[in-house]
């Protein structure tokens, strides 16, 4: 049978299940990535599981969030990190190195090898041919102890492109149109496949700005064939040696097909506020623009910020333009500054950032009131920019550059100058020697392990116990989101310690939460919470069930639960249990004591479970949906515990 | 008579008063600076005096602070600045040209001219032979009106260099030996006047560093004489035309001289938690370092950088430091990107920050917790970094460059390498685009001041009134601070809006305060605040004046006043009263009512007021210490009413 590239890959490194999309399989992880905001839980995690080396081919720790360091809990994660690294054989790529995508794809990617990663634009590195895929923190840890990841089985898209890119319009384009033409919703189990005779002419780094913003598409990747230009990236990176070819069978079939031609695009935006909003630079009426930012984690390249420095060269930004630049990596800093571009973006009026996510995440550089930002990145949601009114236009590079010496939204073929073909350098100049290597194994065991005060004990669970004596510790409404049960903001710096974030349970809805749960846990005593419609909507952060685990729920009862957070809550050991009659919510009153005789053994039972509200002494039907695995996990306490 | 140095230029200046050290004297100002941090508030009081165009000679507002942006009120802050600038005929220095300091050295600063600047490492200008003094933004405000700056006519010590710096050895080193021959203490009324043989070594931002840290001593300011280095530094910065020779008369006479032999220095530093806390680096005893900041308003010059880039070239940060470069401007950034020692400090795996203040002000790169964090910025008060328990060290780039090697306190002799004598350019690649010009009177004419929402409005009041009918809004006790009046930290991002900062006055001690008082304001009857010994303590901000005088406060009653804030005041039309019998404090009860009947007059007479308490039913005598311009400045309620 004729192949895809993503069934080749995935094939070739199941552990189980069949290649049925739809189904669950479970797949070899070769590679895994973090960086520091999702990290420090991931590894913590990975230390309760008490394995003294990881066992992927290769893991690397990224430090490129938190890199402003307002306080000293930044710079604790870091040590923390770094010293995680040196001991369990993790690649640790130092503050200032980069961002994790560009970095991974410039030293670490490799064609035909399955990355996770714990960030959501981990689908870059399928620039590169290779299955790469956003995680939780728990699968990295899991992944680097060994076990496979499970995801469901995909259905392929081939988009597939024709032609050749007119001058002005750029990768940036491509995605735009991709996602103009599949929306930021509706792609949920697909992968897109890139493939057609239109690649020819795109340069790895610009087949990583495409996939990057699959990610916006909600695609589980997405994936190119590794081919000429892979060799001449790799040959360029000074690492040829790790290419392979690697593509799908020709005639193999797709779940879709679709077609673009590169020469029809033409210079696109996504207006405020959704990466989905596309429309042509030309048809957006006059935008005056107040910022332009260049980087992120996409378009940070060599070859993105070059272009822009010839394009500036001799000009200057607009008096009312604050002209942003945050490179990928340091290599792309360095690169710039050995041939004389950035001087030019220096003289231009750039303001320089560290190389690392910086704007892109909102810990920096929000823009003024009300006003407009052109940025190169990939998501332009409200307020991510860190000014709730501010609006952000997504676009290319060269668009970037148009406004830059406009101060208004600018198709850059409307400045008349002509289009400067930068190429990529033949040979990078490469210098790792700010990703630390991992020790050997003899060294690495006398690494002790840095713990500041912002780094809490690794969290651990026990397995589900005989019978569940529980309390109701708090009934909540319908439409409760993660943000309910764990705020961010200013909460996260305590991220990376549970004990200390757990105190902010449930903030916003009861604050007394936090301390009656301590309290039931130190009876020996079960917290249950009690919950309406849809419960754990929203972010999928898993501190909205890892915090819980920590002060001993060991179930919630809701009228129906999110995905996700329904399978977050299997994996740190919390039962979501689903009333069978809706109206069993009316049933509870906080407080109520609550009684499952032999919790342990019904979980193997059928898909139900009796509970006795002892204060009503009533007994109420709850359902359950698990998989064996789940169950599995459920009953060691927690995936954590399952090996 | 011979003239010292300091004289000649402050009597060619001299609008009234006498040249008599301890007398007032004001004096004509030439040039004004301001940063974001302090300018903000700089202009609304401008404004508030409502003048069409500054008559200074030269007045430029730079931004340097507030350049992480976490949140809209920075960027409208900038927007703010730039209008004013562009509506008063003021130089804007956009965000990211570079450090007030070291931009006013390289483009403005001038020989015998006079310079004041709200922010208070000011004096660095005095490296170019110009009198250079930090002032408050109201001074700055006034001085911009064309209003003469008011100062107690200064002693002068002759700091006298002889021979020359050893290699390893640097214009730090030399700041550090002042350091530690006058101490942080005792030195306020003089200026430190440079001169002798050893000054003949010295380039312009050597001199710049020991000027700039003078303020650490608390002279009013430090001086040199423009020479020929002068001459070479502005012919380098394409401006020699703006040069003049001046320096004192030979054999005029000082307070004191004290020599300093320059071949007899040694790499010193200042340690944990004083800028005089000098020892030689080599007498530390051992200390890890785990970051190194090089930059901020001192040693962050184009020679500074290159010099440190030298010595790495080709070495690596040691993987327990992270190092961390902040540049002091555009032009340095640019010209070491363009003669390629950027690129050997990239490659040696610095951190590039934008060219700002950065780290010095501890609104980045907080060092991890109880760590030692060597710095070649000037001052290392405890906390100042952002992280409480670290420990910071002061030093030169040289023994940066040395520690960012080794990862230890290291005196750079101990490097056992070459010494690389890193000369200046002959001419600096010099591109002012990035400062934007005022306009001409009658396009300025047509701006319009753009005001976010974190841009209040300017803070204005009445003349003195005729009688005072007052309620003691608030009794506080001893030593109450202007912290304790007015809070910084977080409430500082409201500094340039007086009607919001108000709301938090006295936060810490009474939260009732703001409204208590708004509500006697809007019945029409004054506050008063009575208060027991040092009031007004610790920071000299303005704003524990101005915000009360927002709320109508108009008299202080206390035991006694810390002088500063005594002065800050009466410039914003509050009258200090001094209790002529200490006990009378006891006699005053929160909420008493209290009366002046002619409160205008009696200012004219003698230093002494009756209050009438009117509750108790008793007269109270209180005196004022008040010069005939501080009497007008209060009639008229405040400096900025007086003109």
């Amino acid at each position: 049978m004729k192949k895809t590239l993503t069934q080749k890959i995935l094939e070739s490194h199941m552990v189980s299940g069949s290649y049925v999309p739809g189904n669950e399989i479970a797949i070899r992880i070769d590679q895994t990535l973090t960086q520091d905001a999702t990290g420090t839980m991931a590894y913590l995690q990975f230390e309760s599981l008490r394995i003294s080396r990881v066992k992927t081919e290769l893991s690397v720790s990224y430090v490129d969030h938190n890199t402003v360091q307002i306080g000293y809990e930044n710079a604790d994660d870091h040590r923390y990190l770094q010293s995680v690294a040196e001991k369990f054989g993790i690649y640790f790529s130092r503050p200032g190195n980069g961002i994790c995508h560009q970095v991974h794809l410039e030293r670490f990617g490799r064609p035909g090898k399955t990355l996770i990663g714990s960030d959501s634009h981990t689908p870059t590195g399928g620039a590169l041919g290779m299955i790469a895929i956003g995680a939780g923190g728990l699968d990295v840890a899991l992944a680097m102890a060994g076990e496979p990841f499970y995801l469901t089985c995909p259905k392929v898209i081939k988009i597939y492109l024709l032609g050749r890119l007119q001058p002005w319009v750029s990768a940036k384009d491509i995605i735009l149109k991709v996602l103009d033409l599949f929306g930021t919703k509706g792609n949920v189990g697909y992968v897109f496949e890139y493939d057609g005779p239109g690649l020819e002419t795109l340069t790895v780094p610009e087949r990583a700005t495409i996939a990057n913003m699959g990610a916006e598409c909600g695609v589980t990747t997405s994936v190119f064939p590794s081919d000429a230009m892979t060799r001449r990236f790799l040959k360029a990176q000074q690492r040829e040696g790790d290419w392979i070819e690697i593509r799908a069978d020709r005639d193999s079939e797709y779940d879709r097909v679709v077609e673009i031609d590169l020469s029809e695009l033409i210079p696109l935006t996504a207006k405020p506020s959704s990466p989905g909003n596309i429309s042509p630079i030309r048809e957006c009426g006059p935008v005056k623009i107040r910022q332009v930012c260049l980087g992120s984690c996409t378009n940070s390249s060599y070859k993105d910020l070059a272009t822009v420095a010839q394009i500036l060269k001799g000009k200057v930004t607009h008096p009312d333009v604050s002209f942003i630049i945050a490179p990928g990596s340091k290599q792309v800093l360095e690169n710039l500054a050995r041939d004389g571009h950035l001087a030019d973006l220096l003289s231009a009026g750039a303001r320089l950032m560290e190389n690392a996510c910086g704007f892109c995440i909102g810990n920096s550089q929000s823009p003024p009131t009300g006003s407009a930002s052109l940025r190169t990145s990939n998501r332009n949601f409200p307020g991510r920019s860190g000014t709730l009114d501010a609006e952000v236009y997504i676009a290319s590079p060269e668009a970037a550059a148009a406004s830059i010496i406009t101060g208004k939204m600018t198709d850059p073929r409307d400045l008349g100058i002509p289009y400067p073909e930068v190429s990529m350098p033949e040979t990078f100049y490469v210098d790792d020697r700010m990703i630390l290597k991992p020790k050997d194994a003899e060294a690495a065991s006398a690494v002790i392990i840095y713990r500041g005060p912002n780094i809490g004990p690794p969290p651990t669970n026990d397995p589900l116990p005989i019978q569940l004596d529980g309390v109701v510790t708090l009934k909540v409404r319908d439409n409760i989101t993660t943000d309910h049960i764990i705020p961010a903001g200013k909460r996260m710096k305590y991220r990376s310690n549970i004990p200390k974030y757990a105190e902010y349970l449930f903030e916003i809805v009861d604050n007394t939460f936090y301390e009656r749960a301590m309290k039931i846990k130190e009876s020996g005593r079960h917290n249950v919470i009690v919950a309406g419609l849809s419960y754990g909507q929203g972010s999928s952060r898993e501190h909205a069930a890892l915090c819980p685990m920590y002060v001993g729920v060991k179930a919630v009862l809701a009228r129906s639960f999110e995905r996700i957070h329904a399978a977050n809550l299997v994996n740190f050991g919390i039962l979501p249990l689903t009333f069978l009659n809706e109206e069993d919510y009316d049933r509870f009153v906080q407080g109520d004591e609550i009684h499952v005789p032999d919790i342990r053994n019904s979980l193997s039972g059928p898909g139900v479970l009796q509970i006795h509200n002892v204060n009503r002494n009533i007994v109420i039907e709850v359902s359950f949906q698990l998989t064996e695995r789940q169950k599995q996990i459920l009953l060691a306490g927690g995936a954590l515990n399952r090996r």
